[in-house]
């Protein structure tokens, strides 16, 4: 039985990740940790964890935590997560970090759009760990970068169409929406219930910092740099991303054509479902889970091809990937504690 | 592995039925049929389960399903459940049935809320499926009546005080709120999106088809005939209901001899969670889970006792009780298949 | 034409009273001030009112104010309010005060469930403004305590049956259900989105501070004290209240009489709506609106009669309540400004 | 005082033409029809019109209407529409139809996307009432039809970048979502609650019935036939539509320029507000009103810009434009009726 730590959990992604690890055959929570709820026990703060968990919050100490556990889950703010992350490997620990720290390669490209970086030594080894396309790398990481929710649910629904070269980078415009469980948990204005609920805006236009993140994946893939339209969009949904990602074919297809290239690339992937023809994803059907699922359209008329995929931004987008890591980690199934299906409704 | 069918999947209660089964670690679940959905698969219609289950709907064939099935699930509308569970138990078939044909015990009293009764000689062998208070008569029931979702809340809430003679049986209101999917999956214009949203109503009074069900349980419990002021409300979420529960006491009690009353009652049930002194429940704490939560309040001003409850009504309101009664009836973990913590946000 | 000012407009009750007197016929707003947004336009804060208020917060200064402005609303938490009303009156202004600071006359009480008290010489002289129970008093006054949201929606829904003498009084229990904009714009993590939406909880048990206030009114009405059980609920909606009141019958009664009691006592009332008999209200049929709709149960087997009321608690319940009294207080048509019909949906 | 009728009132749009009418101050409301509701008072219907609306629904007949009203605003299906509409013009009246059957002109465009057309002989007589468009046609027309929603936001939003001709218009991306509302008040499983909350997807494509007609105004503005690629939503709220439009810009330009674009072709216009630079609009900041709020991106790293647009879907894409185009052909102030700001929240 492997000890795990969450050091972060008094958020969405926290908690998110106390519910699945709770219930995760093969590893045994040990430490969780919060600045903020240190002290209190845990189900005092998540009322739904009661009868699953009966841990108490600590605070973060991370000479501690390396000896009491053998991997860590960091779901602390960017910034935060890179003053804590080096003491942590350095103790011996291995790291999945949900943060945006190390998630990008060129620490210019970090600086850029972020703020100094102050462990740009780990860039080069940390593992982007989007398992659908790094699945090699994570087995043997000391340090993986757990993506960000926009960019998995982006990097998913492109990735066989740059693969295969089918359609022109330089066309991609990609019209997010994601559920408010994504803005976090602090007390803020613009998230109070009466100001999400019943309303629906586009923001952070037009340098939201997922961007450089999602660009550094599909540059990868083309083989040459992509620059893409980002617009994400504040649903009054608690959980949930859907993009919908339009590029130019490069040359005229159908719709049968694209299906079978999706449906081969991602016959063996757990955690994919390339839905039936005509077919387009709904976030109702993806809530709780692990899954990404993904609708595909071909218009004659445009010649562009649409691709709308879904996932839950605290699962796939966060903690349920961050878990697919860790199995991938600790050699365990990919999908261990993984499998409920969706809640609908 | 035990087969299992689910009658009547194509509501909100059957596919929360196929989802808790897909998973369900003893049995295999083997035949579910729709009238209206036959010969469509399962994901085609809910698609959430795709990846989890690959059946088809079938028609309806009582003997069909007595071949291929050793416990059916009837998740059919009252009247429909009467005419084919005879047919089932003679064909061998044990039953949980997720009506209310088999919940209450004076055939006239049903017929007085209900419509006439065509299988009443099955009435006296039904047992009432509320494990926390007739738990040993489960195991060996050919038909198990699943409790209503309302009647499960009001009977966990009020049953210690009952037990204790803590509280005046004749000044008992509830006042409970039921999200949407109670009113099921029916294409009408009272549960469209538009009509919910942003809306609250009390409906049904005062005359609301549980009243008698909740009154027989109470009754049983209070050793006396107890008739009580039910107001259900219709709630703008897809699930949970939370019911608020008034009594006066018989004599003057403090919250401290009241919430050990609770914890004492409820300390071996698997799904009962008294909350501490002072905390009360909300409906986000047990979405998607078998919990009944239960919080407490003492009234010194008006010497009253209120007690609130919550459950997820999809789950120990219906599927998952009725889950946890094929558990003890199969003589599997009670809690088998039924483990995840609530999903919270 | 009358010069208004807003004190404290940065809430959603204040920007409801904006959202109103901007197109009031026969007043002008002049002076909008909020400490927080002091110095910045009104529309940078609330874009709705873009092209119908051209003014900029200003900090709040009594001097100033009674210069300006010949009515002065107060929208301010309690003990704010206390602070500067004196000086508002002393400088020759007339005051709606939203808050609670005026609205209980025993003092002791008021002590007792909030703070000590700063101007207590004020409250004989406050005239409680529900103007279906107090309009005559309304027209003189120089302080008009407006009631709180709850208070409305249950003295209107009660006082018929009290002045009746209908009702025993000693068997009041009301259950009321709020949405969330009547927990204020303040940055909290318990208003949230994610912590409200698809969730439902009572709070503030057993001692809600409006108890005392719907107690005084009920009080008043049947000659005697009254002691309730009252239960407040968050709702997630917006906007609205709904109050479920349960009172025991003196004597047996029918629905026809309790019905007629009702049409008869409010025939002359512009915003209250008697139902017809056996319809029952719904939140979403009072948005936006200053009405108050009451829907009527009399149940036989339990000797009870259930009261049902909506308000848009931002409306009756708050600013649109404000401006009846306005109306009154500056011998304006009592429903000047306040005509439009619900939004639905 | 002018006397109108309502054919199909029985829908959102019709409630919404009808809360609007009931106020407006020069017109009287004589006549509502509905074939499902006939002979029921209109506030049995739609509660929240009690105490605005004395009037009982009745069957439609267009030589009665004829009789009764002087315009008749047509709130019924397409096809449905043409059917009624020829009758209702030869008779006398003047028509405002919110269908789309008098907006193509092109009669084998509509006929390819919708069905055959009965009355293409009023195509060429009709006026597009998009008055930011067309107003000068509005006011001798004898037959208005009133643009879908869809269309009213995407017009709106890239009209002045086409007339100045600063982007290139086979670029255009349109990206729209709809609150549930625009799917219409007919009992179907696709919009009960559970089905809609908590989701969110694409619909329609791409072949949406909305994109002959935006492409007819778009290619009327570029001079030149516009293709566009457009992918509606479906939001879980009631109302609103938020459409975020991308287009390459001919040349290089900046915010400031693109800005004074929309400021200076927008200064007149009652119900266009040009959003400061860098805000973006938020459906919450148009509910209830008939603005169309407009937000502005200029994006360097990909040479596009971005407009996303706001509109209440039952207001400006529906009824309130219905209202605004019936000012100006009875010769009211524009905005007659229509002025109440937005309900925030």
């Amino acid at each position: 039985m492997h000890r795990i730590a969450v050091v972060g959990a008094s958020g969405y992604t926290g908690v998110e990740l106390l519910r699945l690890l709770s219930r995760h055959p093969d590893v045994q929570l040990v430490c969780v940790t919060s600045r903020q709820y240190a002290g209190q026990k845990v189900t005092d703060v998540f009322p739904s964890l009661q009868g699953n968990l009966e841990l108490t919050f600590t605070d973060v100490d991370p000479e501690v935590l390396a000896q009491q556990a053998d991997l860590v889950f960091t779901a602390v703010p960017h910034q935060t997560a890179m003053g804590m992350i080096p003491q942590l490997l350095d103790a011996g620990c291995r790291v999945v970090d949900l943060s945006a720290d190390f998630r990008i390669k060129d620490v210019s490209v970090y600086e850029d759009w972020y703020q100094p970086h102050t462990a740009a030594e780990l860039l080069a080894e940390a593992v982007y760990g989007l398992p659908e396309l790094y699945r090699d790398q994570v087995p043997a990481a000391r340090l993986v970068a757990n993506p960000g929710c926009y960019p998995t649910s982006i990097a998913l629904a492109l990735a066989p169409l740059l693969e295969q070269e089918l359609i022109d980078p330089t066309t991609i415009i990609v019209d997010s929406k994601s559920g408010t469980s994504g803005a976090g948990r602090a007390a803020k204005v613009d998230t109070l219930y009466c100001e999400v609920n019943e309303g629906f805006k586009a923001y952070g236009l037009p340098r939201h910092r997922h961007t450089p993140e999602i660009e550094q994946t599909l540059t990868a893939l083309a083989n040459g740099a992509v620059t893409i339209s980002f617009t994400p969009h504040l649903l009054p949904v608690n959980r949930g991303i859907l993009s919908t990602c339009y590029a130019s074919t490069r040359r005229a297809t159908t719709l049968d054509t694209v299906h079978e290239v999706y449906v081969t690339r991602y016959a063996n992937e757990p955690f994919v479902r390339v839905l039936p023809k005509g077919a387009l994803p709904n976030l109702a059907q993806v809530k709780g889970s692990n899954f990404c699922d993904i609708g595909l359209v071909v218009d004659d008329r445009t010649g562009r091809v649409v691709v709308v995929s879904t996932i839950d931004n605290l699962v796939k987008g966060a903690a349920g990937q961050a878990v697919q890591n860790m199995n991938l980690m600790l050699g365990f199934k990919e999908n261990a504690g993984l499998q409920m299906p969706p809640i609908f409704p």
